[in-house]
């Protein structure tokens, strides 16, 4: 099967994943991101790249802050923007999802960007704009329930790039819920496709994929010995629902455990960024003193996040 | 009484139903709708025809799909928009519908789009701006209770014109809870006007209004009946509501009476077209090989949806 | 402490209160809304005073009918605005006010407008813009808790200034729920800064804070009293929440004793003028016959409102 993410020349399509996103397709992005950067900086942050088009967010899954990072991108690029709660909506009345789409599709949307609770829902809307002949709208996985994350895992490889430069000297360790993290898959993906040197995945077993041995990372259950000389610490949020769950005994357990402290981070390189996803559980996955210290680079991400989602969404459109 | 949707000089002012809405009036909405469907089509799908005007989105009742439909319309005419989820704000404070709407107009609104639960509601906006003397405030009509949804009407209209050109001549159709259904209201009212054959209503007789005699239509309690021979087949959404209620025993009861299937459609005219207001309940009022099949129209009435309230929009705002 | 609202050279960074608001800013604002007056009623209501600005209107405690008036302001001066119901999203989510905050200026926001059940939020927020030398992003309160709504106040200031011209010869009576007000506590420290003759706190003990009498305020229980001779009548919201508590008997027993009625309004002055901060509870504290009557401002309120809104947008941003 082709990927359904790539047309016939190779060009990006769709964005769903950083799994199968080669190298040159990923540096593309990153590159364009660089010069979207500015855009942000000016007195008028706007170009008019998208106007005229229909970029509509289809948030099945409730969450403002992904949501807004990509209204602001489509806004900064001058697309019509048309947020839709769709957790609320015609679902709710009955109506199968591609029924939805189709009659999305039928008012002229140029771009979707989706969020779904289930797995796989963004690539089924990619598949019917295939089959029904609609290859110039365009798909954008904002999160699809614990498979992918591509915008997320794209700023974080910009980010580093951007601290580090060169990936294949570097050592990247994720901490903490991998076996619930998007996040982390798609970091996984994007890290192995850029080259970098070593990937640890660092968490209790209770919150590690079965299969992580076979995604080319280092498993380790010990926080000390998984940062000792990083050069990237990554570390994820600690989803509320999982904490006084079967999964783990307490967020303050958790907190002694896994939670990256002063102490902690001193194990790993001196000039080692640490990043977060955000949305930020201070004293559970991370001290503030690491979240607003010196090597943390969590705002920059936010930053470049919207560089990046400016340059997917122009790439898409063909600009 | 003058109709309150037409000015003193026959044009259209306010648009709140179907019923008494004049042929010419009528027909240079769908004629000017033409020239608006070439713009969604266009690589900048924009025209600046209500640039700088306010529109507002009020609905007193939700309905995202209807909304969204009004948002696109008006954001490709350029207007500013703002969506306001009336029921979750100020008439749950106590504020009366007129004082929301002077509020509005002190604000300079252009234009309301109203969707209420209760019939009239967006009459009674419109003779309120004549008694305020604020006659360059224009209101439409997105749905009000059982009475009138016109903009859905006159797309139907759209549709109908567009696929079989003479009205004089065809056949039409309509299907299912014509009782609590303002989409068959507004249909029946403008195929009247605009001269069609014949048109039928069919369905359980719980589901037909009392006087439905007295509206020039001919009654069928049975679908194969009413089919026969028809050219248009408008098939009504069943309310989740109605399906467990007194009126029907159960959905697939339903289903195997008034469900249209393809041996069902095979009675009509084999160029005959399917139309459905949308969202569809598969397998409740129509069958999804029907639904997908190529005598179906219903994204076509989508596609042109939009045009039409752009028309509609465009007329009243005195392009 | 320097005061937060003003910058090295007295002009204004953030708008979060009119006590310690200078006169003269306060006249400016008033001035430049003014000139916004005429915006709205050309036939293209637009300014591109904040093309390319990102304004958040951030509201932690929901307000349709404020937010709104701050989306149009803004959508009139060109600005791309973000809504974020934050009450449902990151504050949910476990994370601090301010790591929100330092996402959306990550976000390269330029200008939050906030609303929080919490007296002092905006201030909170402001003085983090100087703590992180992001002095060019600018803070709007659109009210906080009991504390103030100074974009309220100065729409007061302007339809008072507008309708009676000096303030130096005016007395003015604000009536109703003074203790739980934001609109009261802003009008008294906007009318003192403007020189008026004389303000009048009328209400009953349990609805008057009890360090009133320091507000240099002259304070009456009788209605009758208080009105007398007046030039302004300012009427509060009693809110709902207040009418079957401890603090009052009932509703109808309010409306006997502070609902102002036609022969109340006849002690004060022939030409006073009555207004509201709306949304109005007619029969509560407010008769019908006054709300329509000849010497009610209260629309003019809302359209002076929107003026004001723009001009201090305007200013903040540079204009």
């Amino acid at each position: 099967m082709l990927n359904p993410q790539l047309d016939a020349n190779g060009e990006l399509k769709h964005l769903l994943s950083t799994e199968g996103l080669p190298r040159e397709v990923m540096t593309h992005i990153l590159d364009t991101a660089s010069s979207f950067l500015e855009v942000s900086d000016r007195d008028v942050k706007k170009v008019p790249l998208l106007r005229g088009k229909s970029v509509f967010n289809l948030f099945f899954e409730n969450s403002t802050r992904t949501r807004t990072t990509f209204e602001i991108a489509a806004k900064r690029l001058s697309a019509d923007v048309i947020n839709l709660d769709v957790g609320r909506s015609s679902t709710a009345k009955g109506e199968t999802l591609l029924d939805t789409i189709d009659n999305l599709v039928a008012m002229h949307a140029d771009m979707f960007v989706v969020r779904h609770a289930s797995s796989g829902a963004p690539h089924l809307i990619a598949e019917h704009m295939q089959r029904i002949g609609r290859e110039d709208v365009h798909v954008v996985n904002a999160g699809d329930g614990r498979h992918a994350h591509p915008t997320q895992g794209l700023l974080d490889m910009y980010t580093i790039r951007h601290f580090k430069r060169d990936f294949s000297k570097l050592t990247v360790a994720i901490v903490g819920d991998i076996l619930h993290s998007r996040v982390a898959r798609s970091d996984i993906f994007a890290l192995a496709a850029l080259g970098a040197g070593e990937v640890r995945a660092v968490g209790p077993q209770t919150l590690l994929p079965s299969a992580i041995g076979r995604m080319g990372v280092r498993v380790f259950n010990d926080l000390a010995e998984g940062l000792r000389d990083c050069d990237v610490v990554i570390m994820l949020r600690l989803q509320n629902e999982r904490m006084n769950g079967a999964l783990l005994p307490s967020a303050s357990e958790y907190f002694n455990c896994y939670g990256l402290t002063p102490e902690k981070l001193a194990l790993a390189k001196p000039d080692a960024i640490v990043m977060h996803p955000g949305p930020m559980n201070r004293g559970v996955e991370i001290d503030s003193l690491v979240a607003d210290g010196r090597q943390a680079v969590i705002l920059s991400q936010v930053t470049f996040g919207i560089a990046v989602r400016m340059a997917v969404m122009s790439i898409l459109a063909g600009n």
